[in-house]
């Protein structure tokens, strides 16, 4: 087993792989920007090194500098985190190099994923559904014959994308060059290529993601799914496992697909398969991340398992501590993303100073985050401040807690996203498990109208579903 | 199912039951001493009701006060927690001549239970094992008698008693009768009853408990055996479960015995039958605590069940949700227990205010605390501020996230007992599992030594037990 391992990057992801570090004995050597000197993961490491100053191309994303610090303090691996360089195939291949352990897949299996139509072409190989679409990236003219052929709506997105980004939903073909061209200056933005594809749109499907393991020895597992449907322009707000429109007919297909995916790839490490769901329950695989991702607690959960731990122990070399068979879906897990975003007024970022936290507790209560009391959140950053994860032995009992869970946060000096969550737990919609990627869109001024007036609030009410509880027996 | 629950207590157990209580859509009404006005617990009910002035008799222990808020307020029952009136039999009748549901057992159970000397005899009559000793209370001459009879050394206890008050080991004939007049006097002051008994002191034995939970239609479940040797005269300070030290068929036979040891009683709602055993796994009944115990947490996490929750719902008249056949012990759990008390200083109480606090979080975290960031502890009650509960798949897992749990802990403000709990979970002792209710009291002069000189604490040094890391798969 590694004896130190720097994790390259910052927020509540590098806290969650420095308490991995720290329970298996594995000191953790964290890198920050000047602008999160005050950060919590600088303080929960063993040793912690400044490494630039914001934005990240100049501290998070600088690799020679973190190949140096790596190197100096004697590190044997590095753990990316989500985002930064965890999708970044070339570095995986120059911490190879270098002779550090990347903990997470080769750059080759990085490569194979990331671009979207390689991916798509493996998947289709290999009896893994994928939408209509591109096959290969396109030029605008091209996706606008692909379009015509498929049929609108269409989706143009980044071959290298990921969140939202470089993805635009063409409704009419009048609009089709437009908004191409839009998406593709959006793609060199932000990943530096500009290879688009584009496929049949799955109107307001359900989100579906399945999470895989695999060590170097060509084992993976899949430790079932998690339904992602409640997004805000493709970033995800709440996320839940399993997900209870999955019959175990389905979940079994699904699942079995994924590890025909990770096994296709060659991967290692955690992973996770993204797919579309409409609601006659076709699925359709829509991409690869080859990273641990931010609604990963939730799985662990339900599974009793530590995916980060995991991650460290397969990039050491060990086999996999779990067989197929070893893995059950034990009752339910919700989690929020508690962003500093206000979303009364459009989502903007509302980062400050914390006047004073309080994080909710007792049973069924996880927290992950990289707050603490007088933290100033900086501006450089996404906004993500804390998950809240609910644990229960029914979807009811989990919704009851995080309900419960999110009366009792405080978080005094900015707006949340956590008023927004507490009023979608009362959603009927949602309660009933009767919602799909189109949910905030279509219910955001109902939302907005509740939060005014503090209706829709009643603890008792929650519908029919109410009536579980004294069946329960 | 009850809309409204009045909490007859405070701290961190009123906060407790105030969760399930939310949890269930039901209304909790809390009640608080002047001096608790700032309290948790007041801020997270529904409603909050000011009961009289400290000290306890004058607030939480004010039976007239307690019920005519529960009836003005429209309460249908009443949580009493633990301490204060949990197991004061006559409230519990009195509860049910008012009209409303004492969450708890039968004013009848509890007398049964709560007299150790009728306890004993149920006991002795339905198979369970007993400590051998005096039937049924004793004067100091009849102890005598019987102290000569089974043998030095012996154990005077209040049959009113629990927690360590009016307890007594006795080593020699000569000193019987003095220490049989103090702990009859303390046992006056603490339980307003002089009732007094005698039996043989198990030396430095293991304290193992089986949690039981039983409804009104006579069914009884055992949720398994919490180990809770750590203690300082008779207080418990860390406590786990399982107990590494049971087989399968000890841990059968004495749950089997728990069971019939409530049935007898005809017990309804959540109960603790304590138990001390030997080296060679002897095992005999010392008491049952007819309440929910401080540490019941662990068994929450490792039965995947809320205990709470089932007291209430077992109290308005529903079974249990669970079969003997439905439990099953998962992984490990440890509870350290952090007082504002100062180990370094003979455990003296140290109330004062909490100038800032942050709590340790990520997968396998459970805190249930008092706490917030500026609240002020006051000295009128028990010193427990909070409680960190790590859970992990094996013992080893559940230690090394304790160690990081207490790594993460900041308190600042007033000593606690976190860092003798820190430094115990790296006592070869206890990483081996080596360990009876003797260990504080052997060891409390190394560990003293230890939080001087900052030795024994290299985070990777854990023994023998490091090596299962790389062996897990």
């Amino acid at each position: 087993m590694f004896r130190r391992v720097l994790i390259a990057n910052r927020g509540e992801i590098a806290v969650r792989v420095i308490r991995a570090c720290t329970e298996m004995g594995i000191e953790s050597v964290a890198i920050y920007s000047t602008a999160d000197k005050d950060s919590l993961h600088v303080q929960l490491a063993t040793r912690s090194v400044c490494i630039g100053p914001p934005p990240a191309k100049d501290s998070y994303l600088n690799e020679n500098a973190i190949l140096q610090v790596a190197k100096s303090t004697r590190c044997e691996a590095i753990h990316p985190g989500y985002g930064f360089l965890s999708e970044n195939a070339d570095f995986a291949d120059r911490c190879a190099e270098e002779g550090l352990v990347f903990i997470g897949p080769s750059g080759d299996a990085i490569r194979k994923m990331g671009d979207k139509a390689a991916a798509r072409e493996l998947m289709q190989k290999n009896g893994v559904p994928v939408v209509p679409g591109s096959e290969g990236s396109v030029t605008l003219e091209e996706g606008q014959k692909i379009a015509d052929a498929i049929g609108y709506p269409v989706l143009i997105k980044a071959a290298a994308g990921g969140g939202g980004r470089g993805m635009r939903n063409v409704e009419r073909p009048e609009d089709f060059a437009s908004k191409f061209t839009e998406a593709q200056s959006e793609t060199v933005a932000n990943f530096g290529d500009d290879h688009m594809y584009v496929e049949k749109l799955i109107q307001n499907p359900h989100h579906i993601e399945f999470q895989v393991m695999a060590d170097t020895k060509g084992h993976v597992v899949h430790f079932g799914e998690r339904e992602c449907s409640i997004q805000r322009k493709h970033q995800k707000l709440i996320e839940e496992s399993p997900s209870h429109l999955l019959t175990p007919k389905v979940r079994e297909a699904m699942g079995a697909a994924a590890v025909r995916a990770a096994k296709a790839a060659h991967y290692a490490g955690a992973g996770t398969i993204e797919f579309v769901m409409d609601d006659d329950l076709n699925y359709y695989f829509i991409e690869m991340n080859t990273r641990i991702q931010v609604e990963h607690p939730i799985t662990e959960q339900v599974c009793g398992v530590d995916l980060v731990r995991e991650q460290i122990r397969v990039a050491s070399g060990l086999p996999l501590s779990y067989e197929q068979k070893d893995i059950h879906q034990k009752g339910w897990a919700i989690e929020c993303r508690i962003n500093a975003e206000d979303p009364m007024n459009g989502f903007r970022p509302s980062p400050g100073k914390t006047n004073f936290v309080h994080f909710p507790g007792g049973p069924g209560c996880r927290i992950d985050s990289l707050l603490y009391d007088g933290y100033t959140m900086n501006p450089f950053y996404d906004s993500l401040v804390v998950k809240i994860i609910a644990s229960g032995n029914s979807r009811l009992e989990a919704i009851q807690r995080m309900r419960r869970m999110l009366e009792e946060l405080v978080i005094d000096g900015y707006p949340t996203t956590a008023e927004l969550c507490y009023l979608i737990m009362h959603h009927p919609a949602f309660v009933h498990g009767n919602y799909n990627t189109g949910f905030i869109e279509s219910e955001y001024d109902t939302l907005l109208k509740w939060n005014r007036v503090g209706a829709g609030l009643d603890p008792i009410d929650i519908g029919d579903a109410k009536l579980s509880e004294g069946d329960r027996s």
